[in-house]
């Protein structure tokens, strides 16, 4: 599998609530933040797959919340892909305290594949180049 | 079951992306903004339960998005509570569009209690009174 | 002067921070959809004007905050336009408390016209129709 | 004048809206995000500020958009403190396109100084080791 540096940055002031800590919410956005130098960093940067006319929209998502991250925290997300066949493509996440390596939390989220008006694409047959890209791109075997 | 009145709003502006619909973070911002409105039309606002010490942080989410909403949209969520046992809280949620009543997503969050300490609570012996209430409150019977 | 019901709403959890009141930058969101509501009510809802390929970028905003809304608050919003020549619009907004009447901040807004393409339209020339339209639906004479 | 190096990151995919552009609201955020790094650098981190009770809400934020950002965009903020007499703390901030130096934006911001109660303090007479600790952080005579 692709060693991919992970993402990590501060907790901003703004994510936090009258908890005290990070509302949940943000977590959602932390992933896709992640989800994005991810695949950027596998050569798939997603302004050259919306110039390619692709959308990626979300299916599902969800988040499992174990230790909340505060103001002053700095997270780390490391993710992989957990499937991927031109239809759909789905990642895992773990989030940790940098400062601990503490795991506190995890998630996943599916995607699917559209062009510009919303229609669902498969890449295996309606994008054939782009699709054996990603897959080089995922370390992917699509003729298994 | 009780009959609770539900939760609906406009989409706001500011809720869409660049894709053009409504970023999929919002929809866990929107269940909050349900499960605050329902509770508080069961009798249990959320500032009475705070203003007692009591907090109700998020364990899990999950979020399923079938159609997209867009900007001129309005949207609805009807939900549950699908377990309550003074330990943990979990809520069931349907997204439905106003205009058209079609199901748009659907979602889950489980909650636990905790002081404002964030140390975790069991209500049925620690908070005797507020668990009794809670319980008329959901329509939930102790003793099963 | 044209007399519109002001937009008003509960303000949500997750627009509170750390300090346990609204985020300010969240004020800045509510005099967008103070706004958004406000042109709906005097017969310009936004989506029409999307419709007709008007985009409305905002060019500056200003806020002053005096008092801290709280989760538990509610607020409205009581906006006028400030100028308008086909060019640039402009708004001032007052936000009150509504349990208090309590004035607790209050906001500028300056706007231009652009098609899709984010051109900058002259209205009264370019789209003579709609600044008609725009004009009547103020409550201003474009002769003066 | 200090010399701070300035705050950069990458436009996040949901900071943008459905003009394809970032929203308004957010580089009130960037600017905070700014301020927080810019405090840091010269030795001033919130966390201590906030540990020795300290909050430092805001009482004015204005922007002015020149050019919009967009998703893939990386932005920059230049800062300055504009003024500080241990009541108030305002700040200056430009706002340029990484890759091309363009300015994008500017904006003010102006703070006061309040204990955890939200009461307002006057750090020269009631905080005075920390004000003095500031003036020099900050490169500022006190005695002027």
């Amino acid at each position: 599998m692709i060693e991919i540096k992970p993402y990590e940055r501060d907790v901003f002031y703004y994510e936090t609530d009258k908890m005290g800590i990070v509302h949940h919410s943000n977590y959602i956005r932390w992933l896709e933040e992640a989800r994005i130098a991810f695949l950027e960093r596998i050569g798939l940067p997603f302004e050259q797959l919306e110039a390619l006319g692709l959308m990626v929209p979300v299916l599902h998502v969800e988040f499992d919340y174990r230790l909340p991250f505060k103001f002053g925290d700095r997270f780390r997300v490391e993710m992989s892909i957990s499937k991927f066949n031109g239809v759909k493509m789905n990642f895992e996440y773990k989030v940790y305290d940098v400062d601990t390596d503490e795991l506190r939390g995890g998630g996943k989220s599916e995607h699917c594949f559209t062009d510009t008006q919303m229609n669902i694409l498969r890449l295996g047959t309606q994008r054939k180049e782009l699709y054996a890209q990603m897959c080089e791109a995922i370390g992917w075997d699509p003729t298994k």
